[in-house]
């Protein structure tokens, strides 16, 4: 974590007290990083150890890029997924239009980065929140943010702290809509036509847009999340086109914003509807910067697919663990569990055994699949037929599904070539 | 995470660089914390936030202490569950013998917190897990430290990163039993004893005890969990005999050591065989100290009825939420999600609802659940039937199952009086 006394995100300092670092090493600036000539496979590095490689993190970052602006959108990439202001760097210097959040202890992590646009995409309402928000805006020279409004009893909420503010801003609000039975959102034209009035006339805020999630009910057949994420785009432009009718937006372009990481392509061709004013579409998709070897692999693979790209998204993050024990056929416990991989969605998959510095790839037929997490173990199974049976000692690289729930589990990741020597580090504060 | 820049683990500075710190205030010192008259109910501090009752801490801490000592056994608990120096120390504090770590990792924040003596109740067999072990041998003075053997394969690991040093210690070493289908530890009574010889005529390593872990299968069922857990203590005990027979320990007393937080009642009554040497029995039980409102607090109670006890833990931990959004009827948003809240075992519970600082507590009948976790969000479900329906700005307490899964979301927490006042804090660094 960031403290006053070590603010320094170009050129962190990084030691024994971080998860994966070596214990008997001493600290080290970043850009001390690459000289020490670590190698994941030789035995340097403590495991488990969560990595980025950087060919596929490159590969990413210009892909998604290329995506948006071919579409004439601009990327406000979600940051709550690694939370690391060394790869926000990366996102906005490889054009990105600034980050999203989904809070104001994650927004204030972007400000000290140099994150100068941000959404939260999410409802503020709390006083701390609302206090912490406005010193950022106070503190920060050219801050915009906007946030997400989806009920009058929000907007009175707001209304009532800032009452009892002598100075505080006017905060930039986008509308939410939202699906019957789903997250967050206004469920109703009509109740979202009616705030946005009430948006309009209160001086707590300003209305600069409207936002919506099209990814919670994924399912990854094509037909059925274009029939649903085309129904909520629709929504949204039938509610931009009533709101810019009516004169309720309050800024000389108007934001419309959806995307999360699955099904971008569907609500990328509809976020730009014939208003009065310049749209400024912008995807929040953010697993795309290290991707995965599970749920998002399947479902970007359907995009592409659907979009006829010429390529794909690589999976940028393994998590690399060290066989402990065989203690029965058929059975390895490997070094890396519930506080080391995501879980959430399913379980890692098995990718390579190193021994020896050889990296050997692991067939993805279910003859090894892990069966279970505790808190500090991975059971690997392994069929007796398999030619390469795993021994105390080798390494284990495990493909995550869901990057949101890997990054939160680890403080720094190394940045690795294809041959894991470490060339870089990022860090990350949850 | 300590820092070279901020070691103190006494007074530790806390500020918004933190999760749950409030965005707009200053950072503080631990003993500053008390006079800022904080509390959770008022909204001076963002939520979601996990806070720890102080009441029940004391409590627990107590109760589990007088639970060993009755029975003539020590206490080494699982530091894992925290990683939290401030408890590792209000644990000694109450009498424990020394501190259980996963890794060595986890060991290095224990002698920086000042553990003195330590189990490490896994292998270790990693050349940087080796390295760091043997540095923190060398350079803290009176560190007693015993880690898990399972296998000649990981003896000869060990010997192999030990010939390529110039002076490396003899490390101390419990031999792990496990079982069947479970997880590590040795399988058969042959196989045990035979690495127990070899352990001992190893140069690398001192047999200093044996150790097994009960919780693995664990039911609820008090005679299906009774008849696994007195098996396994009974495969320990005739190991332990064996071994002490033919000579193998190499240590005054021989440490023998079970005890996860579910079952211990179950191994305490058979962790002290009649051997030539006297015996310490060493219970790791790690989540009593928070204890939980879901998974443990079961469990538990079903083990305080078997043992007669005439109170039990209490549950200590709760994480604090804010309605962000009613969106439709029977459902609210709460801000709170995989990333604040345990949900590998279940989903959080619902205990509590404040408004305008009144706390109303929640009926435990189904009417109020947790029906989904994103990443940043919970899914109230609410019957419409019930006389208090949440609104946006409410604040809503749930109760967690399984604290390992909860403690490694957070840098800290603060400590709280009943009426939810902040008393003190601890730090987390995971």
């Amino acid at each position: 974590m960031p403290t006053p006394a070590d603010p320094d995100f170009d050129d962190p300092l990084l030691g024994p007290w971080l998860k994966g670092y070596p214990t008997a090493a001493e600290p080290l600036r970043r850009s001390q990083l690459k000289r020490q000539g670590w190698c994941v496979l030789d035995g340097q590095l403590p495991l488990p150890l969560a990595v980025l490689k950087q060919s596929a993190l490159t590969h990413n970052l210009a892909w998604m890029q290329a995506f948006a602006a071919e579409r004439g959108l601009a990327l406000a990439p979600h940051g709550k997924t690694t939370m690391s202001p060394q790869l926000f760097r990366r996102q906005l210097d490889a054009g990105a239009w600034g980050i999203t959040f989904a809070s104001v202890f994650q927004l204030r992590l972007g400000v000290l980065a140099g994150v100068q646009r941000a959404l939260i995409a999410n409802q503020v309402q709390q006083a701390a929140d609302l206090a912490g928000l406005a010193r950022l805006l106070a503190q920060t020279a050219g801050l915009r943010v906007a946030f997400l409004v989806d009920s009058v009893a929000q907007l009175r909420q707001i209304e009532a702290w800032r009452a009892t503010q002598r100075q505080a801003p006017v905060f930039e609000v986008l509308l939410e809509l939202g699906v019957a039975g789903g997250r967050t959102g206004v469920r109703d034209h009509a109740d979202a036509l009616a705030l946005a009035r009430a948006l309009r006339s209160s001086p707590a805020v300003r209305l600069v847009g409207v936002e919506c999630y099209e990814g919670l009910g994924v399912t990854g057949d094509s037909a059925a999340d274009a029939a649903s994420s085309h129904a909520l785009m629709d929504r949204l432009q039938t509610l931009a086109l009533a709101a810019d009718a009516e004169g309720l937006f309050e800024d000389d372009e108007v934001i419309v914003s959806a995307g999360g990481s699955a099904l971008f392509d569907l609500v990328a061709a509809r976020m730009k509807p014939a208003l009065s004013r310049p749209v400024r579409g912008l995807l929040r998709s953010g697993c795309y910067v290290t991707h995965d070897h599970g749920h998002y692999r399947r479902l970007v693979h359907t995009l592409a697919q659907r979009c006829g790209c010429a390529d794909e998204l690589q999976p940028a993050l393994e998590v690399w663990t060290s066989v402990q024990s065989v203690p029965e056929p058929g059975l390895a416990l490997l070094t890396g569990g519930r506080r080391d991989l995501s879980f959430d969605i399913e379980l890692p998959r098995p990718l390579a055994l190193a021994r020896a510095g050889q990296v050997h790839t692991l067939p993805d037929d279910g003859r090894w699949r892990i069966r279970g997490l505790n808190d500090q173990h991975a059971h690997l199974r392994f069929d007796d037929v398999s030619d390469l049976q795993p021994q105390v000692g080798d390494l284990v690289a495990l493909g995550i599904s869901h990057p949101c729930t890997t990054f939160d589990k680890w403080h720094w990741m190394p940045v690795v070539d294809d041959d894991y020597r470490v060339l870089d580090a990022v860090t990350m504060h949850f």
